[in-house]
């Protein structure tokens, strides 16, 4: 059977990398550690490994229906939505250290990454509602979507405005104390409809009445598919519009959705006027932390798969074996097979250490006990952020590939499932930022935030990682420097006004950075196993080896790319191509 | 409308760098010439863009079926294959030089991949038998393929076999002079039954009784579904066990079948026995060109609508413009994505003019006039192939995720077709010889050789345009030198019976052979537009500037990989995974 996600790297994680002990000792944590997230995490594994995943394939295969109006997913999401409440994962989020739930969470998604993403938003909904609502909205909200009784949705995006969030045009007019009459479309909106539970709280971004164009005109509101009125529920004038066919994520709905087409739906207005953007920027860093999730567990599940399968089939004979009447070997017996799977297991283990390291920078950034602790913390966390995004997005859509590669002619077909896996794959460096807008973030924001304070910190974490590695990181720790002379000399052209010539190779500067932290990822993990001898530590010392002389290698050039006079495709102009 | 491949880059690829015209003058072209190849192109276009382009989506919804042990088709491809017969295509491919075809393929593939697949088959088969077959086989099959009225299949692969045609276990039984009884199970065969002919011819490899094991002992055989006697077809006991669901190619089905489940099954053989795997490697460079001029083509199509799509959707504001209320902007006014949209022409138009240079040494090496001018261009051809193959097909993929990636979350559904050409695409590095063979076959002999004839061939060829090239090639004159020294001190290890270490990296030498190539590819069209000043030459120079600071200095860590002492998977045990 598929483990999703492996167990021994999981454990190694938390008990070896992560000093998830050190963060139960914090006050927010107390009551936790190894007694609850022992159990937790066998939960966790057994409802993604006995209930999710093996409802997968025929979720994947029939999407949700649009019937009279409202959206009917498949029965097995119903299952699967059960188990998830039944675990309590929407409140779980709440009180665990993100260290660990993002570290769960990553078997629920590879498991089912279309019922997670559903329990993954209502408790973003229930998040902003408990950080940003007042009272009466907490009262009115917050425990039937924390009980999973009701779900939320994130209702960002408009048909016309796509990324550019100061385009929203949904409109919101005052008529009582907090609540607002809401008018508008929006299109993308994951779990705007389902038949799992009896109502859909959408977190909806308007601009109210008479407020400013642009980012700071921009509201928050909770808008219910049905308000509670009298003692019960009514109709609050939400419509499905549309279904999007999408290619993947095919058990949670992406809905169309029209607010107020008969001038009846009411939104509660959460956090202060002309602040939405804020109040949902704040939970920013942990939405794109769960996409990397993802991310990595939808690449670690096909990466299973795939060694599994190249275990188990046999094909041709080893290079030189000119014997033909001797037996076949296995796929693992071929060189280049082995490339495919160990460059997938740097990819997926690489990916879930890096956010398992920035998970616990959230969690720092937020409970340490110490002011100076919980500053540095979050610049490491803003800094790593878009990386923790981007990297598993971008290179676990390679090494989803890959895994349907390593099945040759059967990968391509549906009879088996890294191509489904290859589709889900593929939202994640759309959703939540794209790639071009996380290169721009982490090169136009993060690295120079405070002034060169955050990258500092990053250089500083990583130094006694290097220092006492066994391995030969000696172009690691160039890399580690040329990242720093680089990022002052974009910082420089920006601070004389040369915004484009700062910017121009963000996707290079993003690619540099993720090898480079990837790369230290990958020491410190080879660290905690030095001196073992064992598989798993061979293995882990093997991927790092991998990194460090294939990976690494590539910085050099694309550093020197962002710093270069290349304007390429800053001069091309539409009519050349 | 989409164009599917760009005209103006194909009329220059003919007029100004592949000396088509000089290539007319050959013997074997006689009569060609302008006023026959371009006529020859206009059909293709119209064909491509009025027949098969309209017909794309709605074949890819609805794959073929399996009826009553028959295969159905999509009624679009029978319009599709109706008005491919009718331009002659699978006759074209041997009268007109192979460089053309090459390029006006692209178009009948970029419009309906699967159509165009059958018409391929179905050419590679009428030449196989024209090659090696005898008269009565000729007189049997070679007619009614030609014309249409037949289709052709490759019939190689084998369930428990794979890409191992050694462990081919099909037999054959003589029966009387050159016909034998078939018997065995084929897995994978495109076109393997359809209701768009009146019988099909499959080119199969199995083994005589008696013949000695692995590739030695394997013969190739004409079997048509429906066999000649008497003056009408009668059944010949070929069946299909079942259909693929393959993710991509949806409108040609790919099936396994059955031969001789009740002993009647009659193959007639094609060439001589045990000669067949040598048979069909004949037809390999030109059977892996196709592939790769798929994966241009697929790739191609979807370029050209995510240009169309960026020039027209408006998202956000240029860089530093804080005024909303400033119109949006088109998605080409950001820098990055002008960056996804010139690798894509890169890549796409990279690949096309690489394999239009690679088919002129096709034609060359078989119709030059002079022997040594034959000679030169069948090393110059065979070196070549693998990476025309692998190129388009690895960096295709990755172009066709990029076309994906620039539709945002539109992208992301089936409303937009990117999606469905990304999914065709990953078929090109599977079928025909897997990228992991593609490497073996480039590192393992194209490039060594004759003793480094071939590679020393491809030097000569490049120099004089970098020689002449205005743009800072230095650093591409320097990859190509380390590529020699590489390749000879690999080349060494071979020698010394190191075949692993020769080998080892053959996946990062094929990487680094594709860049340097396609390096020299730019480095000829931007010499090719020299003077030049129109929008057409700023694009070509543009990418080719683009490559060559982008692409070109990753080479150096790639080669040093390839000579360097990293085992890492070459070392990697399974259960460390």
């Amino acid at each position: 059977m598929n483990p999703l996600v492996s167990d021994a790297f999981v454990d190694f994680l938390v008990a070896d990398v992560l000093d998830v002990e050190g963060l139960c000792r914090l006050p927010k944590f107390e009551g936790h550690g190894k007694e609850t997230i022992g159990p937790w995490f066998a939960a966790c594994r057994r409802v993604a490994r006995e209930v999710l995943a093996p409802g997968y394939r025929a979720i994947d295969a029939e999407p949700p229906r649009l019937v009279d109006g409202r959206v009917r997913v498949h029965p097995k999401m119903h299952d699967a939505w059960r188990e998830l409440v039944g675990l309590d994962v929407i409140a779980a989020v709440h009180q665990l250290p993100l260290t660990v739930t993002t570290l769960s969470s990553a078997y629920l998604m590879a498991g089912n990454l279309s019922a997670y993403g559903l329990a993954g938003l209502t408790a973003g909904a229930a998040h902003l509602i408990e950080a940003f609502g007042s009272g009466a909205v907490r009262e009115l909200f917050l425990s039937q979507l924390r009980s999973g009784e009701w779900a939320g949705t994130m209702a960002l995006t408009e048909p016309q405005a796509g990324s550019s969030l100061a385009d929203v045009t949904t409109r919101a007019r005052p008529v009582a104390e907090g609540t607002f009459l809401i008018n508008g479309a929006k299109i993308f909106i994951s779990g705007g409809d389902q038949d799992l539970t009896q109502n859909v709280v959408h977190l909806v971004l308007a601009r109210i009445e008479g407020s400013p164009a642009g980012t700071k005109g921009i509201s928050l509101f909770a808008v219910p598919r049905r308000r509670p009125e009298g003692d019960g529920l009514v109709d609050n004038d939400v419509h499905v519009s549309g279904v999007i066919h999408k290619i993947g994520w095919r058990g949670l709905p992406s809905l169309a959705l029209s607010f107020g087409d008969e001038g009846d739906c009411h939104g509660w207005l959460v956090g202060m006027p002309n602040q939405g953007l804020r109040c949902m920027f704040q939970m920013m860093n942990e939405a794109r932390i769960m996409v990397g999730v993802n991310a990595a567990a939808t690449a670690s599940v096909a990466f299973h798969e795939s060694v599994a399968y190249a275990k188990d089939r046999k094909q041709g004979r080893a290079l030189g074996n000119a014997d033909a009447s001797s037996e076949q070997v296995p796929l693992t017996a071929h060189a280049d097979v082995r490339r495919m799977l160990l460059r997938q297991k740097a990819i997926v283990e690489g990916s879930l250490a890096l956010l398992g390291l920035t998970a616990r920078f959230a969690d720092l950034s937020v409970h340490a006990a110490d002011e100076a602790e919980r500053t540095r913390a979050k610049w490491l966390l803003d800094l790593l952020t878009p990386i923790a995004k981007t990297f598993p997005a971008e290179k676990g859509f390679e090494s989803n590939a890959l895994a349907l590669q390593v099945h040759g002619g059967y990968g391509y077909s549906s009879e088996y499932l890294p191509e489904a896996w290859l589709r889900d794959q593929k939202l994640n460096t759309i959703h939540e930022g794209t790639t071009s807008i996380q290169g721009l973030d982490l090169l136009g924001r993060k690295v120079v935030a405070g002034g060169g304070a955050a990258l500092l910190a990053l250089v500083d974490e990583m130094e006694p990682d290097l220092a006492k590695s066994a391995l030969d990181v000696s172009v690691l720790r160039a890399a580690v420097g040329q990242v720093s002379e680089v990022t002052a000399a974009l910082g420089a052209r920006g601070a004389e006004g040369d915004v484009e010539g700062m910017l121009g190779h963000s996707a290079d500067f993003m690619e540099a950075m993720s090898v480079v932290v990837v790369g230290w990822v990958w020491t410190k993990l080879s660290n905690a196993v030095a001196g073992r001898d064992d598989d798993f530590s061979k293995g882990l010392r093997t991927a790092a080896q991998y990194w460090l002389v294939t990976e690494v290698p590539r910085v050099d050039a694309l550093l020197k790319l962002c710093v270069s006079e290349d304007r390429s495709y800053l001069d091309l102009q539409p009519a050349w191509l």
